[in-house]
């Protein structure tokens, strides 16, 4: 049972928009992902998502409302609820969802990561 | 979706030893807890629990190693592996872990928390 240290593996991430698993718990993982810039509006149909801000700013939009998460805010977006997640300069994230939850949610595109990696 | 500011969350905590709710998603509480002293010795026979320090440091003890985490570190205990957090200085802590989970594990005694309140 190792500790993980958020800075030393988010510096570890080499792209956007690209999830990494950094721990696996009670049939969810904790994703860290840096973004920056538009992501695509998508839901899921069946799980709750988590965002907690480590570093940085991000807009979760929803179809008739918007919050800015900065470090130590987080939000949950409940299945079944349009967002697209916006970033002006580069974030770090953590995410909290299902093993079986897509970045995309039902949209399949080139920014759909399947085969998400640990870090 | 109203986000939640942890440090403004924290300082409404009453109470050390004596979790509360920040959020629910897919069967799972993330809870925030202030911690300052030595718990018990217990285990969680069915549920992974993570700990993630947000100010402050906290050992966890188990009967063979510990780790000491600080700011920005987490660790997932196991189900079934005995623990014990330890905090020389108060730490404030996310908790994550089924709904079902209770603070003390197998053991039933007067830092039991049986009805957790939101915050």
């Amino acid at each position: 049972m190792p500790k993980v240290n958020l800075s030393e593996k988010f510096s570890q991430i080499p792209e956007l928009w690209s999830p990494r698993i950094a721990a696996e718990l009670n049939g969810q993982y904790l994703k860290l992902a840096r973004l920056k810039g538009e992501f695509i509006w998508h839901q899921h149909q069946a799980e709750d998502e988590l965002f907690l801000v480590v570093q940085g700013e991000l807009k979760i939009q929803f179809r008739k409302s918007e919050e800015v998460l900065r470090a130590g805010e987080f939000l949950v977006v409940p299945r079944g609820v349009e967002h697209r997640p916006v970033a002006e300069e580069e974030v770090h994230v953590i995410l909290l969802e299902p093993t079986s939850t897509v970045n995309t949610g039902e949209i399949r595109d080139e920014r759909t990561r399947l085969d998400l990696k640990w870090i």
